[in-house]
């Protein structure tokens, strides 16, 4: 858990009853990047490539929901396993390591709901997939994002 | 080295003869977030805190150079040493850890104008202070970004 995660803004976010299966997605609100290139430590020579066997399944589980995947060819996490970012539009990118070729996928698209739907664009601890803890890696400000007081 | 720092473009941005003491650089093109709640693992009393020494240090170094340093409360690197993000407008957001207190600030200055002077506006590797290929930790795309090829 880190400083941002703790915040009682964050915390009342996740508090809430909202049915995240079915509320509304802002078309295009969450973008997930997730690099094709990964190996997690497989071979180099391993085909089809760990990273574009999540992608592809991340493709899959985004099916429905309005969240944009799209593939990415380096997030510079390569000593951090399969590495994907998630981005909500205005607000921040979180990084993820070490994410399951497979189940990874749907922890990805579970987060990103949460994130889509938490009141202060910050992508709730309470109720984020577990994968989505353990992996944290970083986070980087929204583009307009002028410092904290 | 991650994959993207080895791309044709990449290395070629760094041959360039551009003296990158007197280059312009486009105003705000460079932001520099500081973690100045990040402690290093050193105790939790310690004052000042350590991500708020780099951050001072960061915002002196930068004088004189166009690029904007900001204080940041958590950028989720938190197992990482002092942490610090790097961005080009319209371009990628890099995040490094293991920063040094004092050292630190003279290398974030190093490769944020190496970056900004990039043609390609990936930050180079060739040319870049060893504390950040060490403490390369992730990047994160533009906000534009639609996903590679």
């Amino acid at each position: 858990m880190t400083l941002a995660d703790t915040s009682p803004t964050d915390t009342a976010s996740t508090d809430s009853e909202i049915d995240l299966t079915r509320a509304p997605l802002p078309e295009r609100a969450i973008t997930i990047y997730v690099c094709v290139t990964c190996r997690g430590g497989r071979p180099l020579d391993l085909v089809p490539v760990p990273g574009a066997v999540l992608a592809t399944a991340t493709v899959l589980a985004a099916e429905g929901t309005g969240i944009a995947v799209r593939p990415v060819r380096c997030l510079a996490n390569c000593n951090r396993g399969l590495s994907a970012a998630v981005r909500r539009d205005g607000a921040w990118t979180y990084v993820f390591g070490n994410l399951d070729p497979s189940g990874g996928a749907g922890a990805l698209i579970e987060g990103a709901r949460l994130f889509a739907n938490a009141p202060d664009g910050l992508m709730p601890w309470r109720g984020r997939p577990e994968a989505l803890k353990r992996g944290l890696v970083a986070r980087t400000p929204p583009f307009d994002f002028t410092g904290d007081s």
